[in-house]
């Protein structure tokens, strides 16, 4: 570890950010809000004594640079918004963990590193007010549907666009923030797991190949009502039957093809406990890091979802709500990461991204990227009992500097 | 079929009745609405011709007496009120086929009957606008809860007893209706089927031996809240994958035992396409003929719902929505059901009936009870497309009224 970085001062500006944007029920720092205009300005606080340029991109994304021999740039990424009764680390473990890289980079190179680095905040990666989440990075990327963007109303009933207007940001001009990226080299971002697979392998940290694909769609059946008494059983049209048999069916499905698939809501109509249920609607969101494999997971849910329909003599129909490919990070960051990460603690790991996040946008906009996870405790976030054991929070700000380190060099190697 | 019923005349008073106080949505007879006030007023302007006297009880239910050579009466029972959009035959049928049978016998003994003879249409037998059904047959039985009826609201908030207060019916009295059961030999509904049991088996008519008894519980499983993308499968606790087994579990039940069980529906909180299911509420209504049946099947429930729990790695909770033992009908009366639809169409079927009726209710105050039931068509019924042949129509008003007959008989051989 070098000697100029202090890992223990990052978790006492973690607690010191709980604190001043926190309550009771967690985390409080949802984007475009109060709350998150002060977290902003406890980390323009934290930097100002860097000798780094800051400023808002056109999409509210915040950057902080710090110029170094090569105009070529190594990105480090977070987002210090939280859902509404957030955790204390998602987001802005990285965003802090990169203000104390940059100091160290500050200390070690005399203000002068070998390429250029840069901290940046991305602006709403949770989507918790808007419902549409990677709105910053999404924008910068380039991958923003502007259309659909627009349409966006908060739960008052407030535009995004007119949201944005008021943190000086114009709606139509946020794809400008592209132009951020354009001598980007590497991008590399710190992210607590958010899911149980390092804690049941007793690890503390991670390299994330990717973030899986998403294929989401609303699945409804449609049978019949009728009397619960008088109705014989082998008279039904049941659409909760075909519906049940889906939620066993994705186990065997997910178990088949290696991602995983959820069904998260269903609804029945009439709804009442004296019909045999007419409308059953239940969403499906299936994940793989392989695009072939997760096609084969929608097509084996379909086929599923239309025998179980047959069988049941209702009807079926699928409706898409959102979809996105896997994504890929770069094989050479990846093996940095892994090196960065066994350096630190001996033994790494190579696992999937279940969520997204905003490094997904970047490598879909062609930077090279990889991601670190640390362990969560529990495998539990977007609650207030997220948490991480202090000791692998330390030793994940470490590999990260680590993987920095190593990034840089490697960007320098990679010079024309 | 005696000379002096005319069952086409009845079918020509339904449809009557049906422009009186339907639209194109179906009917519109709630009861203690002003269009149910329109239905009994057309129901006293047919009896009016008749020598019947005729009153309201405590509860609202309206009788009209034909006094015979004897004070032991024999009971038609119908239901004049509708569900919201309903059918044009459910309850009303048996009310005018009542009216034609009263005819028939004024006509057949000149006013004076061997027994007296009595239509009673019960008030308020589907409970849609309050939520409880039987009103004033659980009333006039003596089984309905007082405490539980008097805090009913209709969705506007208005009280029942406040309603009741508009049509004259003080709610504190309204089991002093009991009285008018106190001679009672006999009770006999004619009723639409409403299931395809008798379409299924193409025939007209048949005798229903009881209603089921009904067990209806909420059934609430509780797992945990997770990311579906962070969470691989096999460390979900989901409690839609519980529910779901639920869902295909009750029909080897109802297979198992012989009654019907029905999921009727099922809320999933938090209910978001991104989580795995925390918490997933679904209805069970279980329903058979035997009450031993009806208790193993529910017992068979609870272990299945317990066993899908434990290897679910989630919990599961019982809730009693509601309750009531099967009834019986009597043994005599249901022969005499059989034979009287034999003389009619040649061919009659024995049938429990799956939904309730006010019959149930005469019968639990100890009356002995039968009840006959017409083919449905498409087994439909609370629908405006409720409907019944006009032939099977027809051969159910000259089989009641013959079952009428074999019952005044039958009273009078009973007398001491």
């Amino acid at each position: 570890m070098s000697t100029f970085l202090s890992p223990k001062r990052t978790i006492a500006e973690l607690e010191e950010l709980r604190r001043l944007t926190g309550d009771e029920n967690g985390a409080q720092r949802v984007a475009f809000t109060k709350n998150w205009s002060a977290a902003r300005s406890f980390l323009r606080g934290k930097l100002q004594s860097l000798p780094v340029e800051i400023h808002p991109d056109a999409a509210g994304n915040l950057w902080a640079t710090m110029k170094g021999a090569s105009p070529r740039e190594l990105l480090i990424g977070g987002h210090i918004d939280s859902v509404p009764n957030g955790g204390w680390l998602d987001g802005c473990l990285n965003t802090l963990a990169a203000v104390e890289i940059l100091r160290r980079i500050d200390a070690q190179y005399q203000g002068r590193p070998p390429v250029t680095v840069r901290l940046v905040d991305w602006a709403d990666e949770e989507g918790a007010r808007f419902g549409k989440s990677l709105f910053g990075s999404s924008a910068c990327s380039g991958n923003l549907d502007l259309d659909e963007a627009r349409r966006l109303t908060d739960a008052d009933g407030i535009r995004l666009p007119d949201a944005l207007k008021g943190i000086g940001v114009e709606f139509e001009r946020v794809k400008e923030s592209g132009g951020e990226l354009k001598n980007a080299a590497a991008y590399l971002e710190l992210h607590i797991e958010q899911g149980p697979v390092l804690l049941d392998l007793d690890l503390p940290l991670g390299v994330v190949l990717g973030t899986y694909g998403v294929e989401r769609h609303a699945v409804t059946f449609f049978g019949q009502a009728a009397h619960s008494g008088s109705t014989p059983m082998n008279r039904r049209k049941d659409a909760f039957l075909a519906a049940s048999r889906m939620g066993l069916e994705i186990y065997q499905i997910a178990e088949m093809y290696g991602g995983v698939c959820t069904i998260g809501s269903c609804t029945t109509k009439p709804g009442i406990v004296t019909s045999v249920v007419e409308e059953c609607r239940i969403t499906l969101d299936q994940r793989h890091l392989d695009s072939t494999a997760l096609a084969n997971m929608l097509h084996a849910a379909k086929e599923a979802s239309e025998r179980f329909a047959r069988e049941g003599n209702v009807k079926v129909s699928w409706d898409r709500l959102w979809q996105i490919e896997p994504v890929l990070f770069a094989s050479e960051l990846v093996s940095l990461c892994d090196s960065a990460i066994v350096d630190t603690y001996g033994r790494s790991y190579r696992m999937p991204s279940g969520p997204l996040h905003d490094a997904a946008e970047v490598a879909r906009a062609g930077v090279p990227t990889v991601m670190m996870f640390v362990q969560s405790l529990l495998g539990i976030s977007h609650n207030k009992i997220e948490d991480t054991k202090r000791d692998h929070l330390e030793l994940s700000i470490v590999a990260f500097d680590n993987l920095v380190e190593k990034t840089i060099k490697w960007i320098i190697a990679q010079q024309p």
